[in-house]
């Protein structure tokens, strides 16, 4: 099964795709989407057109997206609420169901401990996939994003039987 | 000039489309998009595919679309910030660029009011275009957004010169 990972930003987001065969995870392709600086309606269009691109190149069969979370205002999650709705948008685009996990879903499958920091999370999915080049920290958490995916995907198949 | 005015909103989307000649404004249609109450996700694709089939069914020229405003929380702040940008992404993926117009201007520029309610847009969306069939709500919401598009596009191209 081939799974995508999408930890979303206005301004950066990360993208993880895996590869699951039984308890083996394989690193496929990890990338960031940077949006710049332009007018912001642009930046959802860049948000959508670069994940579009990337599902046709990669064609995962299953996707799963960070929940947004913020404490901070108002202003701040109109905008990574515009930018998550963008990039689900390219998803169910091209057929993709997403599921969505917590931040503290993700640290829980991927370090076991669901108030890791950056650098655990980094850590951990360097140990597990052997990226072959360094990756950024935004694509890292969209690697966690697919591991946490991979980890729950056999149980949710159960759940529903 | 045909004009895509869209009003977002994460549980029923406003769609207007008018033709511009000079100052001419005609009707050309009006829908809801209604997302239901299933899984949040599940409705951000209800949004970007309804949208998307009413952009190929009429082909607008060009779009324009309400920003959002929450002053409540940051709970529906997300939810219509990703509203929105599965509504923008849509419009994106058809080609077109979307003009942002706050409710202010909207008002401004149907009712010559910024303060108008919602029952004076819609008694002003009537006047201008005459729709065949009764306009809810959010349809002349929308309707008025594609009004307040037609009156700033000409000065925007002037400004521009």
């Amino acid at each position: 099964m081939r799974i995508l990972g999408v930890d979303p930003g206005s301004v950066k987001t990360g993208i993880g795709i895996i590869d699951v065969q039984g308890n083996h995870l394989r690193h496929v392709h990890h990338a960031m989407i940077r949006t710049g600086k332009g007018d912001f309606d642009e930046r959802l269009h860049i948000l959508f057109a670069g994940l579009s691109e990337i599902i046709s190149a990669f064609k995962p069969e299953t996707a799963a997206i960070e929940d947004v979370f913020v404490s901070k205002n108002v202003s701040s999650a109109l905008k990574l609420g515009q930018a998550r709705g963008a990039l689900v948008a390219a998803c169910g685009f091209h057929g993709l169901r997403v599921a969505p996990y917590s931040p503290t879903n993700v640290k829980q499958a991927v370090v076991g401990y669901g108030r890791a920091d950056k650098d655990q999370i980094g850590h951990m999915v360097r140990m597990l996939l052997h990226p072959p080049e360094p990756c950024p920290e935004d694509a890292a958490d969209a690697l966690a994003v697919a591991i946490c995916h991979a980890h729950h995907s056999p149980m949710q198949k159960l759940a529903r039987k």
